[in-house]
């Protein structure tokens, strides 16, 4: 999708720039005001991480990218810049991965080569998620009912989307969905990004709070259930979100297909089980207020996990790059990916 | 519990008083402000259930059976008022069944009848509160787990709770549980309101977003959930806080424990199952925004159903009054009530 900031308009959520920073359309400001921001240094670069600034694991590892490729052409320690980058956040794999092919880029090609890598990894990820697109699209009919959660479209992924891209498509050739938006608590990225991603292409859709979505599946009204991930293991469990496994248990007990939506660069052939993969557990505040707000008793303490795992029995397929996927295919995968 | 505002302390959150007026704990400014809201007519005291000022099923049903008696006691008319006060929320069935009683004591005892009948059914939804406790606190040991969801406390039964009955009533007895607190998006009734109410009484709690019970549930740290209700109908199935559903088919799915604690003017015999009952749909700026504050997409609408429904199959056990019900004994309790 083009990102529109007054006159200019911008193919990516994220940029680098000649100078040796990167710039991001600042996520936290969606869909209120569209804010650019400056990152110029390693400290800055791991607090738009760290913040959700930059968010959405395609996304995140693009960035993190850009921003390790951006330092060491500046001359600073790479080791150092990327174990800081590394450390911002634990459970999406894909900044692991994009850190790594800088890593090799520079090992290989020095500055050149980092900063190449960065920009390949940029563009295959954009590359991928247009397959995705291409792969899905032929699940959904004009109409068809989709429930997603957080935001796993242009925003997380540069362009076009995970779970999103094959809704873009399929509007491009005629066959315009419905789409569920969950708002996703507590950061709202399903209601402030999503929904702001949808309204902005005409995408029809409505929001409901997250606890919505068991009664709207059992209403009969959701034909699937498509979401991105941060990490799928090698048995391919999967780490999403908060509130994607419950969804995912519900969505089976009524028959409705539940699909994840993937990049390669989501594969983690290393990790063997979901419950392997490290779940970040954010500030209580985002909990405990609303966007700065105060929304709980003040004496009461709360405990925020960011993601969840959901165990592969729960996917109908995996939506890749490369076609839909059962779980023994995507595990051929993984088996091909670690020789 | 106690109500404490300034120098005065009240044993409920909702009385009447001789001046024709009903005065309540207004629950929209809890837990940041502890306001008494005065209702002086039938078209305030409407209000104040549509608004929630006055909300959980049978805090209703006492303040609604209170309202009708005042109105009646002013010379305003029976019919009318009943009619009103009966339309402003369409799924907790305890209103019904409270202003069936006053119109009951009305007919047979005229206003002092009508007031009478009020004063009687709020005693009962005390007592019957204090019995569920009685029930229900078997089922728990020091450190017992326990899910709960919205606000099923003396804030919405008068004193005691339903879910929360069992939980105070093991504190006393030295078997003090730990709480997980769902938040309850849109209006917030768990961190706002179910928080306040356990930490007045140093209950052990945290406060979790709604998306985030299925990963508690499946990391091993809830031992048993246990909610209210809004009705439950002939055959077990029952409509509570939207939301409610998710949680007991990821229960399910996991072994967990699921209870519903209700007072007999929770039962709704009349209604043989749960997908009849009419599930209220809210405004959709509860959803778009966290107590006023915009929070979503400007350009997106949102659906807001304020309740779900659970069938029975998913029910452990019924915490009653008289005891802890299977569903087969509950179905033989409503064909008693229909002789």
């Amino acid at each position: 999708m083009k990102f529109r900031i007054g006159d200019r308009e911008f193919d990516r959520p994220c940029l680098w720039e000649e100078d040796g920073s990167t710039v991001i359309i600042d996520q936290r400001f969606l869909p209120f005001s569209v804010v650019l921001s400056r990152m110029r240094g390693i400290g800055e670069m791991v607090n738009a991480i760290k913040t959700l600034a930059v968010r959405g694991a395609p996304s995140i590892g693009a960035f993190g990218a850009y921003s390790l490729s951006q330092c060491i052409s500046k001359g600073e320690d790479p080791e150092r810049c990327h174990r800081d980058l590394i450390t911002s956040r634990p459970t999406a794999v894909d900044l692991g991965n994009a850190l790594d092919r800088v890593m090799e880029g520079y090992r290989e090609g020095g500055v050149d080569g980092a900063v190449g890598s960065a920009d390949s990894f940029a563009g295959e990820v954009v590359e991928s998620c247009r397959r995705i697109g291409e792969s899905g699209k032929k699940l959904i009919s004009r109409g068809t009912r989709i429930m997603t959660h957080c935001n796993a479209g242009a925003l997380a992924t540069l362009d076009w989307g995970t779970a999103v891209a094959p809704i873009r498509m399929a509007v491009r050739e005629g066959n315009t969905p419905f789409v569920w938006v969950s708002e996703t608590r507590p950061l709202f990225q399903g209601s402030r990004l999503t929904a702001w991603e949808l309204s902005q292409e005409g995408i029809p859709h409505r929001i409901i709070v997250d606890s919505a979505s068991g009664y709207v599946m059992r209403s009969g009204e959701v034909d699937m259930i498509v979401v991105g991930a941060d990490r799928v293991c090698a048995n391919g469990d999967l780490a999403n979100k908060i509130g994607t496994y419950g969804k995912a248990v519900v969505a089976r007990e009524l028959g409705i297909p539940f699909y994840v939506a993937i990049p390669w660069s989501t594969l983690d052939p290393k990790t063997s089980e979901g419950d392997l993969i490290p779940i970040e557990t954010r500030c209580g505040g985002e909990v405990e207020s609303c966007m700065g707000k105060p929304m709980s008793n003040p004496r009461s303490a709360s405990f925020n996990p960011a993601f969840d795992v959901t165990p592969s029995e729960y996917v109908t397929g995996y939506i890749t790059p490369d076609g839909i996927l059962d779980v023994h295919d995507l595990r051929e995968k993984m088996r091909s990916l670690m020789q």
